[in-house]
């Protein structure tokens, strides 16, 4: 591992709150990797040099200025709740710790506007003071910032509505600050978003977020049981069509992992039913109840008519959904792990069933239901019970070789988490705002090894883990 | 035309206003009917024997309760906006003015009760004091009532996002007042609704809705003009298709229709452009010019940054769409009559500029994007400069012929201006709550000539028409 001039920087860094404690500093170099056991054995090892927590903007520019000029990597984090690790430094270097950017700057009709480390759950229960509320979040919702989901985020909560954060109209503006020796502060808008969105901070510092707010209804939780993941899917599936009730998820998820996992719900579940979970506003529960009997489905639960007491024991209906229903399998099964995939539109609940059916219980089947270029389709999350990594790679290809292309979360950089391919627009915007290449080294291929190839079979290995003796 | 006792009928009624002036009778017994030549050739005598005007749910009652036993018809009206003669008394009898229901009862959040003859404009009015609003509406927001609207509408604005008012969600509960010795109240909800949702009130008088509401967001007007007719539906499609950009209202309309037809927009127009007539939220705007410029489209008009005056003079912009594109071009050329169609997903885009290069300027493309079944596609409502009827019937059956199903507005019938099949939820629903077939005779065929063949190739003529001298 190269050593950096730590003493250096932080005399350039006199008044900003850094942090050198091991302990303190390895806490802070990991987020939930551990989600993968690929990555939980390529990047165990990886820790930073030190933490540097800005508390503003301007705090922000000096670090990068003096990083740049000593040569220092900066991997920024938020809170951490990524699963890729996307904001552990590969390379060593500064834990650029952005949680004290945490300042929401204001609620407006129809928008927010905070700083990138502000908590996703703090701006929206500002929000929520205004009948409004944060349209998409993640799972992590109570512990998220709002510019960690955008940096490594693709959805979430919301997305069955409003679709996912790449689409047009789901950031309205960032700022961003670039790693060069003078550092710019950049406000992108429109198609200049896609410059950073979903960059895992590559190619510069988001400090500064605006976003769209929705109506804050009064969501409410419902699970129904079916006696078949099929028949599930194909209830979520229509329920998502229903333009006119309005929700904010709508979730599947095989048996018996309901019951298996979500502890405090258990009591409601049962081991054979396949459930879905959909988060409704209270007006259109009626609705969603006439289609559900219509569809034979069994209503399971209602938060809406819980005691008081049970209120407060249960979790929201969305900490059961998307990453937090492979948290839940983990506590219980520590041999869990999970994929990311799609089932492209319009076959989506007839290739979910036959993904589910040939594999039996060794991928539980979970579908989070989505809007995707205005049609509603789902994403999977199915949970692998995981033998060895070779198999994993092998459950992979055959989802891809089934038609559902895979995400891969066992995977750091941003390529092969993604689309297994450059993404010119980020590429360029690289070369431009971070010209030394120190913005969270060894996460985007195209910027490490541009002659790289995807279809070699093997994963991409970044040199400072292979100095550190990582195997492929 | 029978005679009925309507001097017994006032001595029923002490107390609630009637009005038997021949000229105010017989405004109060016409519709939009006059936008189809062949609905004014035949209804254009049709009048009624009495207004009555109850104040309130009791009043209706007694009104009911006083018609069925003299045998007397009744036809529910509200303001007497739609299109279609459904708010005409074919045999006479009681017009039953609903326009004096008008209270608001409640504005919640994410919910309205409000009485049936309460103006949609009224009621969005008070929504937006909560930071709420309707969240569907025709184009005659300013005057339409509410519960004409769910009696004889299908959509309008807003259907972009919620669908169409048949889909599930989008009406919470009405109350319904049936026509019996003792009319009962009946509380419909879920799957009931549909028993007298778009029933022209044949089945039962409604008195009370309870509808959601929306985010009353700062809605912009756009218009973007473009070269082809097919771009410009291209355009429209893919703008619906993104989910992240809240949006209310979508229409696509040929030149040079836009700037011979919209006046008071006109300095904004080019005879020679295909426009797109977008309602987009204020924060969502960016993305969309963003959209367009990717899509070489030319913004013609943005009424966010209009001066106070033009601000004051032009009407908003869904004053340009749905059925008000043809009103503003029957105010220019009487000739003009139209269609109501649907192209069906997935191929809404093609088949409408088939069907636009089909009959030339004969009939001029007009589409309403919506969410019909959880996809984006749209309605057609093209303006047909009328010849003869054979020619209107003849351009219905080539649009059928080439795959897009028409809602035949030349109609009076439930049934023809519809499906064209019998609705069996609503006929039950009429032997139920109308035994003596007292409500808007002549609309339900399903009801009149339970044999009828639709697919006879003629037009159903009730008898009361007949009998009056109509041909069919």
């Amino acid at each position: 591992m190269t050593t950096y001039d730590i003493a250096g920087l932080k005399s350039r860094l006199g008044g900003i709150r850094t942090e050198e404690n091991p302990a303190l500093v390895k806490q802070k170099s990991r987020d939930f990797y551990w989600y993968s056991p690929t990555l939980k054995r390529q990047l165990d090892h990886v820790v930073g040099d030190i933490i540097v927590s800005p508390a503003n903007e301007a705090e922000v520019i000096r670090t990068l200025a003096a990083a740049y000029e000593l040569g220092i990597p900066v991997t920024p984090r938020g809170t951490g709740t990524g699963n890729y690790g996307q904001a552990m430094p590969l390379s060593g270097g500064i834990v650029l710790d952005l949680a004290g950017l945490n300042t929401v700057i204001a609620v407006q009709p129809g928008r927010f506007v905070a700083e990138a480390g502000a908590v996703i759950a703090d701006i929206d229960k500002l929000a929520r003071g205004q009948a409004q509320e944060v349209r998409m979040h993640p799972s992590t919702y109570a512990t998220a910032s709002v510019g960690g989901f955008i940096a490594g985020g693709s959805g979430g909560v919301g997305s069955i509505t409003w679709g996912g954060l790449r689409d047009a109209g789901n950031v309205i503006r960032l700022k961003v600050v670039t790693m060069e020796a003078e550092p710019r502060v950049l406000e992108l808008t429109g198609d200049d978003l896609h410059k950073v969105a979903h960059a895992y901070g590559t190619n510069g510092i988001i400090t500064e977020v605006e976003m769209p707010l929705g109506p804050a209804y009064a969501w409410v939780d419902l699970i129904f049981g079916f006696d078949t993941f099929e028949r599930a899917a194909g209830f979520a599936n229509s329920l998502g069509e229903q333009d006119g009730i309005a929700k904010k998820n709508l979730t599947v998820i095989a048996a018996p992992a309901p019951h298996s996992y979500f502890l405090r719900h258990q009591d409601y579940l049962q081991p054979d039913s396949h459930v879905v979970i959909a988060m409704i506003a209270d007006f259109a529960v009626d609705a969603t109840l006439a289609l559900a009997r219509r569809a034979s489905a069994e209503l399971l639960f209602r938060s809406d008519v819980l005691a008081d007491d049970d209120k407060k024991r249960l979790p929201p209906g969305f900490e059961l959904t998307w990453n937090h229903t492979t948290l839940r399998a983990l506590r219980i099964d520590p041999a869990i792990t999970y994929l990311q995939t799609l089932y492209p539109f319009p076959d989506q609940v007839a290739l979910a069933a036959k993904l589910h059916a040939h594999f039996g219980d060794e991928v539980i089947g979970h579908l989070e239901f989505v809007r995707f270029d205005g049609k509603v389709t789902c994403f999977g999350l199915p949970m692998v019970r995981f033998t060895t990594e070779e198999r994993l790679d092998e459950i992979v290809r055959i989802h891809e070789d089934m038609g559902a292309p895979v995400f891969n979360p066992h995977r750091y950089t941003l390529e092969e988490g993604g689309m297994k391919q450059t993404d010119d627009v980020q590429l360029a915007f690289k070369k431009e705002a971070d010209p030394k290449g120190l913005l969270n080294p060894g996460k985007m291929i195209a910027w490490e090894d541009p002659s790289y190839d995807y279809k070699s079979g093997k994963h991409f290995l970044f040199k400072s883990l292979a100095e550190a003796g990582v195997a492929e």
